[in-house]
């Protein structure tokens, strides 16, 4: 599907150049007693995920302007999916979004075989009505006031959980849309009895070896009230429900200035951080490409998680959820992927023995100067030389567009329609 | 289309009480040298247009949640927007939105006329893409690069300036949704510099008894930057382009905590406050009913407001601009231009002399205070008598429930399919 | 101290209106199958705490500006408390400071005495350096990297509570200003277990009938992370230390845009509420006046408190915390404890039958509909005939002009000088 | 003052590090088509000045905790200035701050000599009360009712003209802290009137040769409204007062999510942009160290600057206004000036040209992956060598530690007594 020519003559070309660079780098490095292979070697193994809604190109609530060669379904997203993997060499996963990824698990396994793809976690959908569902979301799913909405929407996720086994997957994700337009519209305490009532039987179904993830989210699209509305409930509803529910953190479900590092510091701190999902925003949940406002956030997080990394039961899973609504999605995933990566890499270069003792002598200087050395580094030498070393591509970017790929599947793949979003 | 009967019976039933309530309001008014019957009178006079596209059930980019009896098209929607205006006798006038409502002049008029109703401010649409539609919006429309997608732009908002003259309307708004999503994805100088190419082009094409009302917003659809992000920028537009050139505020369309009835008082001072889309919001262009969130706020952009009253020129357009997603439009639409005309009804009831007295004095709390006396007076006895007196509903709700009309127009009307939103 | 004669003679004036409005109020209220007497009785007992430190002028780090009568102590503030408790019946008790309210228990309980006041909860002071204080709060106080200076911290807050066991107190308040103004300058994690290590400390001298309230706060005097920055922190705490600890909720601590009353649903139905520090603001803590800037939401809030009342130890303490820059501190505290006692009544108007089934059946329109009926509803004439009732003024700041009392103060205590904020 | 050899020790010492590290990059700049010294020469003329007030210690209005050896008046400030400039080479120049600097012209400009630094644009101060003054600002300066207190304050703004001419100054900036605390308080366009009347009796007394700066600010110390409350109004002022009238811009005066990118922007392409006040900030006016919390937006600030270069009369104002309460102020500004040039550096090096291809092209991916790509070169060493070229230190902060600098100033200069901030 994807010619491997293009990848290595531009790989050929470039070569030479970013060798220099990376010797020069690891020269700075050393000067430093840092070890440039055992940092690449660590880049090599970095895997985020890639979310299968994002090959698609997103909307808004006022429009939405396809893209070209946008996938018809699951098998084509696999294949994008792909590409992007076969490019960056930093994406071996794939979490699928049910009712919308349905498809017989064989098939699924063997296209995700195809291009060496695993499945990550699964996701569920209960703030949409599926054609010929039987009870609406309008008014809520997991906290709906009628029990019967609320069994069908559990229903609904432990069947998200039964597909996820027949594919390996290892993780349920519950992301709901509840909550409230206007003041009394809910009421709060009994709104998040319900939530948990429901999430409880949920949790009940949940498979000895999986996680559940849930998410919290400011708001979007409930406007006055959201039943998980920050960390805080989210933190009670993992410790509520017990050992296998986590907090998920999507960085831009939070309200404006939240210090969204220190929040992982808190849920690492309580064993309940259950992992990311990667965007950018500048006003609100703006699902932009991870790293592309606020780069320096990015790596405050991951400063975090290699300050956490070793500590028992630390394992956050890493995936992108974005909206790409004026790029083609594949590159924005590609180049989204290298930047958690970057960030990743970024966070292992502090010097924390250096930085311990400066918060320990309360030299905020120096502390805070310790983490933007590490910052500024540019590490592009070791992520390119970590893809080089894998055959994926030194420049991800450039190699998908010499590939022909876009123009291939937009020959194959029918034009969609516009759409009016939301509001017509 | 509306029987009266129940209108009336309900009336009948709820007038003795509200007399009584009336004319205790009165003597308590009386007491502060006030005349409830004169203010009544100003309340009954005030108008409030109705959005076309607001009878609709909206949504976000996530999920349509349609209701019962949604309009098929701007025949329909003039019957609900006919019905509201029966039912509070507050919003003589349709604001139009092209090409959603494209019909013939005859028809439009003809069907207004059914309902005692006018046509306000026309709306424009370049921030889709229609069926048929030569060059896409995906990229930008009065500001995009290619000047072909600006012309086609341009000549699309002077075909509303045409069709608004065949139906009585005397105004145009236009709020695009061009910007970035990236930093670098637009030169901020150059596209502005479009942007006013092609207000001018529209301006130019402008009646002489015309107004051009252009709006501002921080962000979406685009989530990095827009072309007109806030009042500075549209007071440089409206400056620019000519003394028929007006700014519109739309509340939901500000930074976090924003002064907006400061932002009110400077276009007044400049003489270029042109009107207001109201809704409320408490996150972002959440597009809630006006006065659900913050009534307080909206009291105070009133406040401006009949603090202007009388400036020559001064004559600012009232529109209501909202997204139902949860109520039942029609009802929606009802109460919050009820609370628009709430907030102006207290808003006459300050004491503008002790006001100007205290704020003389640096007595800032008997200044406040006298905002407050006023905000706090129940003026719904006022609001009631005004309806009452024109023959609409002392209830709206009420009214609008008993009278079977959403049943019956669920009957003629097919049901609407759910939809996916942007994201899908 | 205050002579009653003023107070007595405006009443008489004022007394045959306030007659006639509580009447029709009374009657529109029994309409609604509501008997003004007894939420006049409810009115008459709701109370909240005036902060001594509330009586003096307050400043920011740019300037004072110091206003006239300033208190030279603790028995001049006491004073001035005692002429808020006379004037509005709502402030039976006063909140002290140490160490700026130091004195003998003796005196305390004698001055309070006169004026019929209690105490209510301790604040300790951690947050600046005292004269003579051996080691310095700079780079923070409980969570301090050096066990001594958190030593003595802890220990300062022991004594708070021993103070306050001399006279009466059964709680202590504790909000510190420990954080971080760099990333990188504190460890999060480290820093937060040295905060519970101190926490504990102090939970452990707590006396058994008392309970600490801790409270959260986003930022300031910290400006890049706060140690216990939201309520979600906030929750943490209070559940690890034990059932005698609860989370104070001051309204101005919080994000941009956050829903407060939502958390005070959390905290009630987690049984960790310990009660509010009441003050309102646009942009951050700004300290204002409760009520002044977005009486709905202050409605809002005890919307959810009537919600929980009754609930076993539900008992949340009220307290204003707030910084008067221009207005008279007596004054602005006078309004203020009205103004939350106004939403107290409004809260109690809500009809929670009709709104329980709005909310069962997902009828946002009418629910909220409910909620604004209470709120808007005019309840200056219960919280006047409350206050006639019990001897205090009907207009307690037009009694308190009359009365003479600043002017008194002002000969007697000598001018404060103006000063410069933190900045010079 | 600042002994030389351990500066140059240092130097020498890291000197070769230094040399590789800038050939390798000179390499890469080289390959794309970029000459490193040709870089290093702009980068060493870029200046920006320091504020008089930023080498003592901050505070809030909660507390000040003084720092070791701060200076006693403008003789020590400009000691501490020297060092900074002598270390960094970046800060020519001083702002000063009347009536605090005040003193004889012939010794500020003597002291100024021994460190070669010149005087960069006056600041005059009328939001604090002098002691000494006959009215007071405690409701407004510029803004005031009573016009006596406007003369006043025009007055002393015309002060700081005159004394900024004997000493070489071109330029005044103007903030003030009008606005209000409560709804009500001030009428806001008689208020602005007057401000107005104000800035044209002062801009009247403006020299040919001098520029006006206005300065915005959304909150603080005022907290309903601000007189200039946003770059609206600033630019309103500009453009009514002349051409000598420019708008400064404050980081940190913004609202949440506001893109200051663009307001320079707006500002450049009217011929507005007077200059900036450099500093970061998370949550509110933080004044924290320049670039320390989001070093990208300080970027695209300068992507902003660097478009706009060689405009007619494009010549903004370098000045950094911070607060430094944790750290050592000398520390701070000397990392703030090297951060504000590293920002300038790496706009320097953005291929505007490959830029200019993709936004025209609307490739919005490879317009901000060039904008990142120049953001994440990490430019140290063309810094570091401008500095070693003009005999300023490789690592400033390591040379002025080696230095001694602060023990000896802090055995001079006693100690400063801690401060309560603006609330006690």
């Amino acid at each position: 599907m994807l010619d491997r020519t293009p990848i290595d003559l531009a790989n050929e070309t470039a070569e030479a150049a970013l060798r220099a660079d990376y010797d020069s780098l690891g020269e700075r490095l050393a000067r430093a007693g840092l070890d440039i292979a055992a940092i690449k070697d660590k880049a090599a193994r970095f895997a985020v995920a890639v979310p299968s809604w994002g090959v698609g190109t997103g909307g808004t609530r006022f429009a939405r302007f396809p893209g070209r060669g946008e996938p018809r379904g699951i098998m084509d997203k696999l294949d994008d999916c792909g590409v992007i993997h076969r490019l960056t060499g930093a994406t071996p996963t794939v979490s699928l979004h049910i009712p919308w990824d349905k498809a017989p698990a064989a098939d699924l396994l063997a296209k995700a075989a195809e291009w060496g793809l695993g499945f990550d976690a699964m996701n569920s959908n209960t703030f949409q009505d599926q054609p010929g569902q039987l009870l609406s979301y309008k008014h809520g799913s997991l906290s709906h006031t009628d029990p019967s909405v609320r069994a069908q929407a559990v229903e609904h996720n432990i069947e998200c959980i039964e597909i996820g086994q027949t594919i390996g997957s290892k993780a349920l994700t519950v992301w709901i849309g509840d909550g409230s337009n206007f003041p009394g519209q809910s009421d709060f305490s009994r709104q998040f009895d319900r939530y948990m009532d429901s999430a409880r039987a949920i949790y009940a179904a949940l498979p000895a070896d999986w996680r559940l993830f849930t998410e919290h989210k400011m708001f979007e699209p409930a406007f006055y009230s959201t039943v998980v509305q920050d960390w805080g409930t989210n933190y009670l509803i993992a410790t509520e429900l017990g050992e296998k529910a986590f907090c998920l953190v999507d960085l831009g479900h939070h309200a404006p200035n939240t210090n969204i590092e220190m929040i992982v510091a808190r849920l690492v701190s309580r064993g309940k951080l259950g992992g990311f999902h990667f965007n950018d925003s500048k006003y609100g949940d703006d699902d932009l490409d991870a790293g592309s406002i606020d780069p320096y956030r990015l790596f405050l997080v991951f400063n975090e998680l290699i300050e956490a990394e070793g500590k028992p039961g630390f394992a956050p899973a890493h995936m992108l959820d974005q909206s790409h609504n004026v790029t083609d999605p594949i590159e924005s995933l590609m180049v989204s992927a290298t930047e958690v990566q970057r960030a990743y890499v970024q966070a292992l270069l502090v010097d924390r023995e250096a930085l311990a003792a400066h918060q320990e002598a309360n030299d905020a200087l120096m502390a805070t100067t310790t983490l933007k050395r590490a910052f500024r580094t540019d590490v592009e030498p070791i992520l390119a030389m970590a893809r080089l070393d894998k055959g994926a591509a030194i420049d991800p970017v450039a190699a998908f567009r010499a590939s022909g790929y876009r123009d291939r599947v937009a020959a194959e793949r029918p034009a969609a329609q516009a759409g009016g979003g939301g509001i017509v």
